[in-house]
């Protein structure tokens, strides 16, 4: 069986094949970390980590590199002017590490909530400055940039002439490209509006600043990428992703510092996920629909009607297509986290049943039909789909509609400890070194229970039954005993 | 009320004035991240936590700047020759920054556990390769260090001869120094086998290098703490903290760098906490008493009788001043487990004591005691034994031999919060967010024990004790009722 990815960069879904099996190089764009985590970073966080869980169950040997973008933008207060500024103790001053530091440990955090494994390599864009400045120097010697007043721009347009180049992972015309252009800082310096920069020279309040052949500045955004990627993984490598609203200018220039530096492209497949809207709109702040991934996981935003757990999150973005459009709304939330408290259900009554001689269900075709859904571009649907229909067959083996022997039982066991948890990366959030303790109790309250349904004391049975409830504990008579579940 | 620390510099305790109030830049020798955390990591770790929470709870804005050490010293299979290696595609190769960055993670967790608050800033010296080379330019432009063979060399004679420094901080005579050094490799290039190296020139074999003035190689490790504490404390700042094992080489040698770098020492007060023996020994992989922290936190190793949980581990090493020595043994560990049992215990009965319109003990008193054994150069075991004192109130609070009143109450509830949970940064493990449900079960059941109690069902009222027991909930009887622990 093999693996179909769907490739940005030809529109088609295509054969994958890496350039040194078993080894897979998969570079991720990843946050820039000058604020909270947000619904944003849940997407292709959660993507992502499915491609490098499933890359690796089937027998690949993946090293994921996702970047952390700390070579942000803050400036000292610039009403002191430069001397201040400068005699100020470095203790006094606002350390730009700090903050980042801040922002990636609550990032890397919530990412951990959402059960989203660490990636290989997680290398910062400012620990990472000499690599990117050798970068610019191998663009300048192919004579694709040029210095201007202390910064170096990447030529766009001398690129497309060469090349014809510039848009091919976007579409974009670069007609188009410079009639949309903005005026924005030091666009005075450059020779055409579509330029980027490679290296900035710094102003006097800007506090992340190294020294370069050029100025003492920082490097371009779109060039820790391609320095970063080419260190860890290779010039050529596997597989780049990233969100879709990364598509242009990021990674459309990426392509132009790779084919300028390396002479040829970075990546053999550009995957991006879809973007995530809410309630059908965009998420904005100024649209008061902005929400923090820990608003999320608390319930404390105004547009929540109470909270969401981080697997409930998990299992809706895993219930679209990554390349689907995505669209936040409570009821959505709310039947995610119903459907997934089923899947957990049938996971956890699995233990209740006895393997038969006979057997009626066929779980290896569930199995086969999962793996053609990840092999068809990572169909994450339709694995759940069938999921769900496992669930089913668990339920009627309880009721005993089904039969399932010793080698199916063990298949079926497989099957969610495979797809759901390893694949999927859901995790039992009841789970916990309290529940031996839990599920002691509980057993001696039910026996307790039944000593008065013996003794026909109904009501005391029923108080028993509504005190449990009341704490989240839910009791259900049956003809086969009493069992519980844990809200 | 003034603090005093121990300075290693003079041997004496002397008062703490920060360079620049409130600021306090403290830095401190982190981990080397290429194998696992070991009981050696948790005394650091631990020590300068307890200084960053005291300085910050007394009113400091502490940046705390802890560094991790991920240049090492892998090479790649030097079989191969440098032909093979140059050629072999970088997915293929071992990528020193993967296992740095699963190290870390692994040392990061077990701090986590331990509850060692994360430091402000934590650089690694893999990132500051710029800086670095640009303190070895100082030391070459000031004329106390040399090229030779690709590689810059610190020169300690002359270093000596102009400023009889070398061996203030360790007290050693660079006469010893000399006749004790080994050879080791590279001496050759040496003037002087005390010298060591500032820039290290990269056998073909080493993979970690980056392009200097000097060859492609690697900052020598006393470097890097120069170069990160100078970036983000500034060239003096306030406390330098690290092992006693750290003294020498590595601490002489940074204050030999700061001062033919920047022209004076780096810190106004070196602070050094000290080593760990385990029943009596050094810790060492040949004495087969190398002990993980994970393997202390399960229980694993051969002499280990049980498991100790972080917090134990924790409060153990806060029993002992951070300036003796600690031997760790069975014994040992299980009386602070013992000891910190009874503390939360107290705590946890806190709530159980209503205020009276008398009082008849004095908190006040014991929080004062508190504050003058912490001025006292971190005096953690003082602390607890003042703890122990509240903690025998408690009790006797409880059964009625003391009275407190609101206000006192309220001062003992404080006492608790800010001593025993946020300077000493120990926190309760029990405490979970199923712990509401084992209440509500346990309460259930302690209410039915008392309907079999007034019905004489003196059988079952016993069998759910014992049943209750071997769930770890103990209850006791007394004339106010039941009351319950849990193991």
């Amino acid at each position: 069986m093999e693996l179909y990815v769907y490739n940005t960069l030809t529109r088609k879904k295509e054969l994958f094949k890496p350039i040194n099996p078993p080894n897979v190089g998969l570079y991720v764009c990843g946050p820039t970390v000058y604020g909270d985590a947000h619904l944003g970073h849940a997407r292709p966080g959660i993507s992502f980590d499915i491609m490098f869980r499933y890359l690796t169950f089937i027998g690949y040997k993946v090293r994921y590199v996702r970047n952390i973008t700390d070579v942000g933008h803050l400036e000292n207060d610039s009403d002191q002017g430069e001397d201040k500024i400068a005699k100020k103790a470095r203790l006094e001053q606002l350390e730009p590490m700090e903050i980042a530091q801040y922002y990636t440990k609550r990032y890397l955090d919530a990412m951990d909530l959402l059960n989203v494994l660490r990636p290989s390599i997680q290398p910062s864009a400012s620990g990472h400055i000499m690599e990117q400045i050798e970068i610019v120097e191998k663009i300048l010697e192919a004579g694709y940039a040029y210095v201007s007043e202390g910064s170096v721009y990447f030529d766009v347009l001398k690129y497309q002439n060469d090349t014809n180049k510039y848009g091919i992972l976007s579409n974009r015309v670069i007609e188009d490209m410079l009639q949309t252009t903005r005026e924005l800082e030091g666009q005075h310096e450059k020779r055409n509006p579509a330029d980027f920069a490679l290296w900035k020279k710094a102003q006097p309040e800007h506090i992340m600043r190294w020294k370069s052949p050029w100025s003492d500045g920082f490097p371009g955004w779109h060039l820790e990428c391609t320095a970063m990627s080419a260190k860890y993984l290779g010039e050529k490598f596997d597989i780049h992703g990233g969100g879709l609203d990364l598509l242009f200018p990021h990674h459309e220039s990426e392509i132009a510092q790779s084919v300028c530096a390396f002479g040829h492209e970075p990546t053999n497949y550009w995957i991006h996920n879809n973007m995530i809207t809410i309630a059908g709109q965009k998420m904005g702040k100024s649209l008061g629909n902005f929400i923090t991934l820990e608003q999320l996981f608390n319930g404390t935003h105004k547009i929540l009607n109470k909270a969401y757990s981080p697997m409930t999150i998990r299992f809706f973005i895993l219930q679209a297509h990554y390349r689907s459009t995505l669209d936040f709304s409570n009821e959505a939330l709310l039947a995610a986290e119903k459907g997934l408290k089923r899947l957990l259900e049938a996971q956890r009554n699995l233990k209740k049943i006895s393997p038969s001689k006979e057997n009626t269900v066929n779980i290896n075709e569930i199995n086969q039909k999962c793996l053609e859904a990840m092999n068809d571009d990572f169909n994450t649907p339709i694995v759940i789909s069938y999921l769900f229909e496992a669930a089913t067959i668990i339920n009627r083996l309880i009721e005993g509609q089904e039969k399932i022997d010793e080698k199916g039982l063990e298949a079926l066991n497989k099957l969610f400890d495979n797809w759901l948890f390893e694949i999927l990366g859901i995790k039992d959030e009841l789970s916990s070194n309290m529940m031996p303790t839990i599920e002691g109790l509980v057993k001696m309250i039910i026996e307790l229970r039944q000593d008065a349904r013996a003794n026909k004391d109904w009501a005391k049975s029923d108080e028993l039954r509504d005190k449990l409830a009341s704490l989240g504990v839910k009791i259900k008579d049956s003809k086969d005993g009493v069992s519980w579940t844990l809200d």
